[in-house]
């Protein structure tokens, strides 16, 4: 749309927008499709998308090999991902210096939800997609995910449903766009486009999609492994209420980020995955020598969904059942969530601003106590304080193999110390949302948490 | 400050801000220090700090070496900064792929302005600062300019005057607080923390301070080599009035930035610098077989006011002028600058936004017309139209031998087309100052002219 000089031409936010997305999260038992109709068509969904997983060797893949010389795992093509080693240096924390295996993407993947009025309520278009790496199978996911080669390349996305509504989005329907990081653990800087796009009434839900409101979405996420990665993360960009007051200003928090981005030492150097000391690789796995962290796996995948009706694959498996939680308190009645600057190796940044309590506990075995007292925490939370949330979760099942975590949100009282230790910091939920309107401020489980936050604090 | 639940303990941002900076914006003649006084101390600075500084062969200079293997032009001790090779391929543009010598400087730099409410109006503590790459020796620069390991080393920053007040900074005192590149062009991911701190009045002007005004340093910036580029951009950070209206909304800026974000392809490789295609190394420079772009130089140094009274070291040499230009429109009757998502191999992400016009003419010779035609432009634009802006500037002295550009900001009427060309965006003041508040999104050119367009357009 071409400016022009005439008068009115200047343009602000829509007012309206947080209004009627805060409509469409109280519309919790839909509008355009009913909780009967949503529970046949995900049902039949699950049917109709089924995938046998086998785990295999690695020579039994088919397009993948260890590269001569780094022995990095990659495609014949050169394309999708690859695994190699990454040695990290750290002037902090309980562990200064290893080395691990790490995924290599470099591409931008696209994670888009669509939104539409319905009946004068917003609803966003939901896709039941399975993966091989999902625990369960089917799970709600967003309208699009796309790599970049999808959706720019010589196809243009031919064969991506709705990617030309995101293409081709017209500026004032985005409701966000925004870079964001996947797991600093195991990727070495991977972003993804996070985008909401609203279209118009000519778009309509195809046979794998399925229109919801928020509320409904909302209702899921408190489901075992029902919503992906992508759509919490997705859910998490969109906007909020403007901040208001809180116990730290939009400008003491910044400094606080950026003390954190700009302090600790870290410093990776991409390896090849061969010989990466403390890895063992097996016919099997590549696999820490203390069978903790996670392995490199193969997996044979036939489905009946999908463009290709069969592949063979690498995929990550974390060990053990992850805890990702976080606490909120009030403060003056409004709510406050405790953020922990927490440094991985893969973000772009030193920092990216995690929940209160991310971690494997057995991952922590050999480290000192105060390393462990957190996950006690949580467990003591659990017991005695208001549970808000409380659902197992997995990572994104094109990468990750049954990667578990209990994703928890607990409302501490008065007695919960309102002095941060270093490192942490209480935000509230609208600066929250005013941070995740730009890239690499929070890191994904925090993303999904914000998500569930909006759910139960709304 | 420990948060406490008792009422009244949320905050506000503090809403006199920005009236107290264009107050002391409106300050042009000074108040703690006069027009004469201040003309003496800068003439005193000038004459106390001088400097010889004299072009050598690599050979000659001590501690640094070309690296055996890589050729990299490093430093004995390993600090400092490297100059390495870079290779560099995109998939848009008149040149897609090309090598380079490239800056490597991992440390984040600390770039610091303190600033002092006397008499009523804020002051800013500028230093008379020598650097061997200045054109003209001294010039103004921020209170503090220090390396991380100055300032968190195990000295602390013995002998970097006034660090101790960023380092330590209590949050409410903090102005501006962020991260931001320097040239993309010359340097490999590179960033500097830009703050601004506000201090009480126990501290005092040393030798090489002086209070001034905001308006005050504003009218310097329209000396030619006056203002350094460190304080350029940490005077582009200082916090702003909220956006209103706008040619375009925030979230569609946000939108336009992600595209160009996500979309262009940029893949760098940093190599050794020995074999550079299109490179040649003589006994004093390192060049480009065109004579364009820029050669890499050594330099002896014989100073009087350093902790060091004399050294060597490599400077990059620009080739030509560099024209830096931004094209300002009334939008009813706002003032909207069109920037520009500028590809440089150097950034973190694939663009940052840009003046209107950057470049050096020269460098563009074998080029199409088209990539010409923008400093013809600009040549008609300062010739036809307001020129709001217009002096020559220097880039980092400490890194940059005679980099001189002429930065300009021309103000066009109602002719000039509203629409813009794929790539620019129409972008209010205010707009710029939230875009400010974040990493990253500004070039560092573009965050020079900003603080120049606040000096005229206040």
């Amino acid at each position: 749309m071409p400016p022009t000089t005439g008068p009115g031409v200047l343009r602000q936010e829509d007012p309206r927008l947080t209004e009627r997305l805060a409509q469409s999260a109280r519309a919790v038992d839909g509008v355009a499709t009913g909780a009967e109709e949503f529970a046949k068509w995900f049902a039949d969904r699950c049917a109709s998308q089924s995938q046998d997983v086998t785990p295999i060797p690695f020579r039994s893949m088919r397009n993948w090999t260890f590269a001569s010389g780094t022995g990095n795992l990659v495609h014949d093509s050169g394309r999708f991902f690859t695994v190699a080693g990454l040695d990290v240096r750290v002037d902090r924390g309980p562990v200064r210096e290893w080395s691990q295996p790490i995924i290599l993407q470099q591409e931008i993947g696209l994670l888009g939800i669509a939104v539409r009025e319905i009946d004068g309520v917003l609803h966003l278009l939901m896709q039941a997609k399975t993966e091989p790496g999902n625990p369960n199978g089917v799970q709600l996911s967003p309208t699009v995910q796309a790599t970049k080669s999808n959706y720019t390349g010589v196809h243009r996305g031919r064969g991506v449903p709705y990617i030309e509504h995101f293409r081709d989005a017209e500026p004032h329907r985005v409701v966000a766009d925004v870079l964001q990081s996947e797991h600093g653990a195991w990727f070495y800087r991977k972003r993804n486009r996070n985008m909401v796009i609203e279209v118009g009434p000519e778009v309509e839900a195809g046979e794998d999609f399925c229109w919801l409101t928020l509320g409904q979405v909302q209702e899921q996420l408190r489901i075992d492994h029902r919503v992906n990665m992508d759509a919490r993360t997705v859910l998490s960009c969109l906007p909020g209420a403007e901040p208001a007051g809180g116990v730290h200003t939009g400008t003491e928090l910044l400094n606080w980020i950026t003390t954190h981005q700009a302090m600790p030492d870290v410093e990776t150097e991409v390896v090849g995955l061969a010989g990466l000391p403390g890895w063992r690789r097996t016919e099997d796995a590549v696999s820490h020598e203390s069978g903790a962290f996670f392995s490199v796996r193969a997996v044979d995948v036939v489905a009946n969904s999908r463009e290709v009706s069969g592949w063979s694959q690498p995929l990550i498996e974390p060990h053990g059942l992850g805890v990702v939680s976080l606490v909120v308190k009030r403060f003056d009645g409004v709510l406050h969530a405790l953020l922990r600057a927490r440094i991985e190796p893969g973000y772009i940044d030193a920092i990216e601003l995690a929940p209160t309590v991310q971690g494997t506990p057995e991952n922590y075995a050999g480290l000192p106590d105060e390393e462990r007292q957190p996950f006690a925490d949580v467990e003591r939370h659990l017991a005695q304080d208001t549970v808000l949330f409380d659902a197992e979760m997995s990572e994104e099942g094109g990468r990750f193999y049954h990667s578990r975590s209990r994703y928890t949100i607990v409302e501490v009282g008065a007695d919960y110390p309102d002095q941060e230790p270093p490192g942490f910091r209480w935000v509230t939920v609208p600066q929250l949302s005013w941070l995740l309107q730009h890239r690499h401020y929070l890191n994904v489980q925090a993303r999904s948490l914000v998500a569930c936050l909006r759910a139960v604090a709304g």
